[in-house]
């Protein structure tokens, strides 16, 4: 089994046992000084009881679906959608690994809708 | 060669012939029914003279660089660090390709930034 294949797997648990809200799970996918960075906020979570805590106790009643992943050896990205109640939203999110196919960082983007701007409509279409 | 390795290097090229505002080689990653789409405004970008006109069309004095890259057959994902002036922001792009290793399409993700919700102090740090 390649690398690729073990961070693969990992993340898939990953969400997987996120959407069970299966703690346990969770933790085993983590490596102990896992890192979890937010660029959009510029937060960042160290270790691996503070990520499952900022997760057990993230508000409302959120499910996911994997939408796309990507993965090479060490490296692994998702687009997972999460509704919430009515609101619908989507995360992108970056994984590495460490030796033993753990998740060793994670690096999460949650994109908003805006309005485009205006001067290319000749070329677009909305959906 | 995989396809794999051909849809990484398309896509290496595709943003080092925007960033060179070499259209032509540009247009030479793109299939010729190249689809785009920005999830945020819900628009859509359809053919290849579109896509390449919507990109050179693009205002300002933008400049970019790949961050990260993670290619598997078929499928890659850039994060690309862009600057215009003093203002910096991030891109996160979903490829798809074809037969020939040329892009098929694109999915592009703007985030940007907001200001953390309260209650997760304990958890984390600021950067």
């Amino acid at each position: 089994m390649t690398s690729s294949t073990d961070l693969r797997k990992t993340v898939e648990s990953f969400w997987a046992t996120a959407e069970d809200r299966n703690w346990t799970a969770f933790a085993d996918t983590l490596a102990e000084d896992v890192v979890y960075t937010l660029p959009q906020t510029r937060e960042r979570v160290s270790g691996r009881e503070r990520y499952v805590e900022f997760n057990r106790e993230y508000p409302g009643d959120w499910h996911l679906r994997i939408e796309r992943i990507v993965a090479e050896p060490g490296q692994v990205v998702t687009w997972v959608h999460f509704t919430v109640g009515l609101d619908e939203m989507y995360a992108i999110s970056f994984f590495t690994g460490d030796a033993e196919g753990r998740v060793l960082t994670v690096t999460d983007f949650w994109p908003e809708p805006y309005e485009p701007p205006v001067g290319r409509e000749h070329l677009v279409e909305r959906y």
